[in-house]
């Protein structure tokens, strides 16, 4: 008898039409989508409505993507989905400086600088020192390790977001370490700001009574031979958003000291040592 | 201390940050799809690239989606949610007929017509009787009983997706029924056909192994006051798709008698009664 539909076994209806030649890994992720949306169709007795309007939700989050926006990231993002994959794909041992979510902001190419050197250029925001080290599991400084960051500016956008304002590079660079493992530089205290919002996810957002601002942070990408690489943010403690970023970014190992200091210019300092894990090293 | 993320408790770290003045419906649907997308993920243990062609499919799923397509409706038709939804919102007694999914190819304004008419009018295909009774879960005939009926055309096609072609309404028509409960009409014994799969949709099931065919079938929606709506087809039983309808429309009971009749030009009988539920009657 051939296996015909019945609410009863929906899921079993679906997969066993998977062909035996399948690539088994797609079987396998395709196989506990399909049980794992049934149940939660079932669950929640899902009305016809509801999926009408289901339908209408991923319509227009899929037709207001373009070159510049990524509204299904966005979605992923905010329903924690995002942080989810990173955490699950960067579990590390204790004492290892956690991933977070990479974000749609860094830009591959960034100018190397000398350490030490400024990297905000357009005058505005409060200057900030960021200072520490890059060190393995045991504390020793880690050489030639490379440190990919970017920040927002002062108005809370990224340079890519304001590509006709100059100088470019505003905000990033690239440093490595030598043998002490210290890094150094000058941006800006980085500033919260709204991911897009005036699309399906942010009405979404809106309808679960959420915001749809992120804290404030400073991205690092730091990577050396023979470790994991690491994504990551530091994120200013005292932010109004800090137990409520929109994406879910936020560790709290990941928080960072921002002190104000009494310099002329540079008038905060934050210090923050990056530990990385070996490749071969699982928790 | 405030929730930050944690792999074990992701869903606890979404799902809370859900005003309490939500409405409750969406919070209950939106607390169950984030439990649900986030075992999903960690049952599979997702990886990072495995979640960009997931963005990238989502994307180009809504991307493709226009007046004339629904890519997402594929998409849900093609992993049995939509007659999960629609068996879920009918659920009937024994003895009734069962529904199945409405498809996306009827249209409001279908011409009345006397019982026994003709509703193809191209020529071509082989001519078949549809005929039976419309009753309730007594047998008693109902009157008064509007049937909104179609198929395809013996190219497998719905008159509107070839809107070029005369005469309109090409195999649609609405019959209602008198004091016995009995209608007749003349159609084409109706030809299985693929849904669109030439977009993200057919990839996924090319990839499956799966086809994208459906088994022949005429459409019906029968309504009757104090009946629930009945929308449904009637499966031409010895089709080459019977057991593989790539939107698993095919239920066991709505498989109907399609005999060879000696007719001059009608050589195909189909007979199948119509048994209507009462409004408030549930199984």
């Amino acid at each position: 008898m051939p296996e015909f539909f019945k609410e009863s076994s929906s899921v079993e209806a679906v997969n066993s039409r998977i062909a035996p030649d399948t690539n088994p890994r797609f079987k396998e992720v395709m196989t506990s989508l399909v049980a794992h949306l049934h149940a939660f169709v079932k669950d929640v007795h899902l009305t016809q409505q509801e999926w009408e309007v289901a339908i209408d939700f991923l319509t227009r989050t899929g037709q207001i993507c373009s070159e510049e926006r990524q509204e299904f990231i966005l979605l992923s993002d905010t329903l924690g989905v995002s942080m989810l994959v990173d955490a699950i794909n960067n579990r590390r041992p204790g004492g290892a400086t956690e991933n977070t979510v990479m974000g749609p902001f860094h830009v591959v190419g960034a100018p190397e600088r000398e350490m030490g050197a400024h990297i905000s250029f357009d005058g505005k925001g409060e200057r900030c020192l960021f200072v520490g080290r890059v060190i393995d599991l045991h504390g020793n400084p880690v050489a030639g390790a490379r440190l990919d960051v970017w920040s927002d500016n002062s108005e809370g956008f990224y340079d890519v977001q304001q590509p006709d304002i100059q100088p470019r590079w505003n905000n990033r660079g690239i440093f490595t370490t030598g043998e002490d493992g210290q890094y150094n530089f000058v941006g800006i205290k980085p500033v919260s700001y709204p991911i897009p919002h005036d699309g399906p996810v942010g009405k979404m957002l809106a309808a679960l009574g959420r915001g749809p601002y992120r804290p404030a942070h400073m991205h690092f990408m730091v990577t050396a031979e023979g470790f994991q690489k690491l994504v990551t943010h530091t994120f200013v403690g005292d932010d109004a958003y800090i137990t409520c970023d929109a994406v879910f970014g936020v560790k709290q190992t990941l928080v960072a000291p921002f002190e104000r200091i009494n310099g002329v210019e540079t008038i905060w300092r934050s210090s923050f040592d990056f530990v990385l894990t070996p490749i071969d090293v699982s928790p």
